[in-house]
């Protein structure tokens, strides 16, 4: 039996960013807000909680005190509002949906019909429109398009998606319109862990990705594993089951760009303890027993 | 029996352009020059020439009289020389063509690696890279391109090629780039002629595909056409050859941008003999006998 953990998963360079942003705000202030979940991960959100990193849902909580904006963005109207009110605001915006957030102003003030491959009720994508001028056409891939000509088209994508999905969409909107400028706003990180999963699942029996339900990139990693093989999602190792590990010999185990290290630690260990304790070999997370990584709150 | 004429098919708005352009240029001069042949139909420029005006390769060849830049327009210095020169040029330089020269222009002005979709060595391709700043990669289709990242893309087609070169060059270049501008210059006649070409392939025996040996955008046609039926591409009556109808009921004969009227009508006749003159119907151009179209010369 062989438990394999992807060799790219788990923390970004935007969330780890993010997470120590907030620990540092956190140590200067008593008590701080993050406008909605700082990361998609709520064990992570409640591990930062305890340190008074609190998670708001509307600025009318804010309060006096410092605000800090979430991984993922906020609307831009949020943000002006925020800094008429005097907030303190410490942004942790990954630096790649900022750029994103720039690609979908330049696209419209160049007279773009702005498309955003994304999930329309993703915080992501919410940000992202807002800074289109007029209005963006959102399409969660290909089939969501809307069946007719179009001019000039600027095409960017919410981060975490998935480079296929983006093809499929370009190809066919190419007959549809004169001109499209696509930016491939993918981010590196998103297409890394991708290929690393898809590599891992086609050598697994079964495959646990690890994950918020709502992280967008984590639902892109199970989509993208459960074309080949048997595949869970789950949050944390008290979800898993020993039936699905069943007959199995080759483990996999990925996770989302908002999963801490110690959450992946905690499943590998339940996933041996279902198997008995015996496994032939590890692979990565710096072979496990007791491993612990940076940021991880 | 029946033959039938694709219902797109023959004569462009660019190539009936170019030839009433040169037709009333050789009305008002007793001898024309062309540089290069105007369009890609040796029959139709034989015919021309009996009017006076005649293809010459080289500037040199001008000697004070007008020149009619050819349908596919001609590098941006040799345009620069005629003036030096005090040369009149009459530019009969499609339209869509002189666009994309355009598009060839400002894509590299703005930064963009400029891309063109073409045959290195047809003459809308020669004349379309010297509008562009710098390098231009030029690829037949997506095999042709460099193994490399590219940073900010600038795509652009000859305008006789097919969209779905374009759209496996776009998928292809997609990830191995950051940015993309693709701008679809291949003209609404030639993407109309390959439809009603496509279509009509899936419902005949066999092809007939009439036009210059020479045109890349009937190469085009016979290149869809092959992919459904057995195909010959001819450019006048006198190739045709009996055995090919043999056994053949549907017969479908489609012709290039550039192939006139006269032509068609010929083939129409010849096959209507080698089958003892017998059609049931006989759909399109304006139901042949003796079928007369303008600027045919």
């Amino acid at each position: 039996m062989i438990i394999r953990i992807a060799k790219n998963s788990g923390f970004c360079f935007g969330v780890k960013r993010a997470i120590k942003i907030a620990l540092e705000a956190a140590e200067e202030n008593h008590e701080i807000n993050t406008l909605g979940p700082i990361i998609h991960n709520p064990q992570m959100v409640e591990k930062l909680e305890e340190k008074g990193i609190k998670s708001i849902d509307d600025i009318k909580l804010v309060r006096g005190k410092p605000v800090i904006i979430r991984s993922h963005g906020v609307e831009k109207s949020i943000l002006e509002k925020l800094r008429q009110n005097g907030t303190e605001i410490i942004n942790a915006t990954c630096p790649y949906v900022s750029k994103t957030q720039q690609y979908a102003a330049k696209l419209s003030k160049d007279g773009y019909q702005v498309i955003i491959m994304g999930n329309q009720d993703h915080p992501e994508v919410i940000a992202l429109k807002s800074y289109v001028e007029g209005e963006a056409i959102i399409v969660s891939d290909e089939k969501d398009l809307p069946d007719k000509k179009l001019s000039r088209v600027g095409i960017i994508s919410q981060t975490t998606r998935n480079i296929k999905d983006l093809q499929n969409l370009v190809n066919v909107l190419l007959p549809r319109c004169s001109e499209m400028l696509v930016i491939n706003t993918i981010c590196n990180a998103t297409m890394i862990r991708q290929n690393s999963t898809l590599k891992l699942a086609k050598e697994s029996d079964v495959m646990i990705v690890i994950g918020g339900k709502n992280s967008s990139n984590t639902k892109m990693l199970a989509k993208i594993s459960e074309n080949f093989v048997e595949t869970f999602h789950i949050e944390t190792a008290s979800e898993l089951n020993a039936d699905w590990f069943r007959n199995k010999t080759k483990i996999g185990i990925t996770a989302g760009a908002s999963t801490p290290d110690w959450i992946i630690v905690e499943v590998y260990n339940k996933i041996l303890e279902c198997k008995g304790n015996i496994a032939d070999k590890v692979t990565r997370i710096e072979d496990i027993p007791g491993f612990k990584e940076e940021n991880n709150g």
